[in-house]
């Protein structure tokens, strides 16, 4: 099949609808099959295309010139490899469940192409999955490397589902000691069986900044030392932690639904959090304000992590008091 | 045993000089036996020692006045605990090899203890591990979490040995397409049998920026497009990726010592790197310039990742040309 290339799209005449039929390559109008670029280079790579006056090497110049479009093909390839239709737009393809095609039904993944490089900004991402779940869309990121490989991760906006009522440990008495806080006999058994603290030892449990200051502010600690120590200390923690109100807003969020987050520090993120429904962690937290941002490769770091413990790895991204957990999973298309 | 306090050190007069003997503690002078205020109050919380006109609560009050206290007393104790004589300095503590003792040997590990959030410059940490070297010492960072639990690091400077002979790929012939350089037939088996570039097809492979500026600085690549588009190419990869510079030099030590870098972006850092010697790769690599600083919680993100995927977590610093290896590995006491 011969096509023709006016600088921006191929067409193919009316003869061209046969792929648009068969295999939903192309938008068929008046004047025939118009492809994309993409769509025509994978045609043209298949034998199925010629493209007058071009080879795949003088057409893949002309269409490399514009920036990310290789990128956008070895997606759209990769894509049309495992068997989907794959369709352009919005940002940047929308691909069809297996089978399916636009002639016969919608389009189940909203995709869009990135480098490895590329910073993510949580509130931009958090509209874009929330447009996709409006069109009862899946919002997936198409993540190429500097090597050219393939990842796909799957964007979700999990609403986490109460777990339990919040355990309450009563009012608490304490001491604070310059940068801890303990507490100690009856006050730290209580505390324990509520999920708060580490022992020091028999009689005696530090709370961490995080659990003193949600505690406080719950009106349910009373320190020992008068209340103007325990503000010293909060201050002293928030001045030394630019993340404590973020972490803050997460844990109370958290603590509310009846989970239990507990220190991440050892999978390098704010908290590993139990449901309380098994004695492994589900999930790894880790708090940002909504207008922070992270490059993509500092995010694949996470989940990798993530997924090699077996936890699912949310942010939870604080935006006036509200907390909204976006899920990075990866996915094998 | 009864000590004195005299609001800096603990002193337990002559008959002290037991604890010191047997079991390491203090430091014995013409005045009797010295605490530090750590090991005063493990000595009071094991109940060997009292201290005059104190209790536990009131002794650990006056110390955590001084910031940092209470976070080494938890390293002490750890320490202390899994049976190792400790000391303290030169930053913060010395430890004994097990059974050893000042009177009976030299200390085994310099230990600095730091909170999670605490920035590792890197330049500065090389420089105190080779302090402890030429001690003929190990350095341990002891993390304290803000759960108050404890995670030792050891961190060495590993020298890395030579591979293999460099692959050489001869004077390789490269097309720029926009921001991406093609290799075709001959010239891309032969990349590929050196290890190098992503195949597009059966006749055509991808080299990435760092390949591609790695390559052509060595004069093995000559592009069709004319110098003049692969010097472009250069500059725009240089510009898109901030960290490309200290990428190159690392890519470039490793290469030349044998080493086969290849994308690490899967598990969220610059290389995965194999020797050659098994088809696993042993080593994650992130570069860095010399004067870059990371948070110990990232640092700690890293190396479980690292260990999860069972490599080693190295960070390549580039000062002038010289790359430095920085190991950092999670120990068990």
């Amino acid at each position: 099949m011969i096509a023709t290339f006016d600088g921006s799209s191929v067409n193919l005449g009316r003869e061209g609808k046969v792929l648009y039929d068969q295999s939903g390559f192309g938008r068929p109008g008046a004047g025939g099959l118009t492809l994309s670029p993409e769509e025509a280079l994978y045609l043209l790579h298949r034998n199925k295309i010629e493209i007058e006056g071009y080879t795949f090497d003088s057409f893949l110049a002309e269409c490399a010139a514009s920036p990310g479009f290789f990128r956008c093909y070895l997606v759209y390839r990769d894509i049309r490899e495992r068997g989907y239709v794959i369709q352009p737009g919005p940002h940047d393809f929308r691909v069809y469940r297996r089978g399916q095609r636009p002639a016969t039904g919608q389009s189940h993944y909203v995709l869009r192409v990135l480098p490895e490089r590329e910073l993510i900004r949580f509130e931009a991402i958090v509209g874009d999955v929330r447009s996709a779940l409006h069109m009862r869309k899946h919002y997936v990121l198409a993540v190429v490397d500097d090597e050219d490989e393939l990842t796909y991760y799957e964007v979700k906006l999990p609403r986490l589902e109460k777990a339990a009522d919040c355990a309450g440990a009563g009012i608490i008495d304490a001491k604070v000691f310059g940068t801890t806080v303990i507490a100690e006999h009856d006050a730290a058994a209580a505390l324990e069986q509520a999920w708060f603290g580490t022992r020091l030892d028999a009689e005696r449990l530090m709370l961490s900044p995080t659990e003193t200051v949600f505690l406080a502010g719950r009106g349910m600690l009373r320190c020992g030392g008068g209340p103007a120590s325990l503000d010293t200390y909060i201050e002293a923690s928030m001045a030394s932690d630019a993340d404590l109100r973020a972490k803050l807003a997460a844990y109370t969020h958290l603590r509310d639904l009846g989970y239990i987050p507990r220190t991440g520090y050892k999978f390098g993120h704010h908290f590993r959090v139990y449901s309380g429904k098994s004695t492994h962690s589900e999930m790894l937290v880790h708090a940002l304000d909504a207008d922070a941002g992270m490059p993509m490769s500092v995010i694949s770091r996470s989940v990798r992590l993530a997924h090699s413990v077996r936890k699912k790895m949310l942010f939870a991204c604080t935006h006036e008091n509200t907390v909204c957990y976006i899920e990075f999973a990866r996915i094998k298309l």
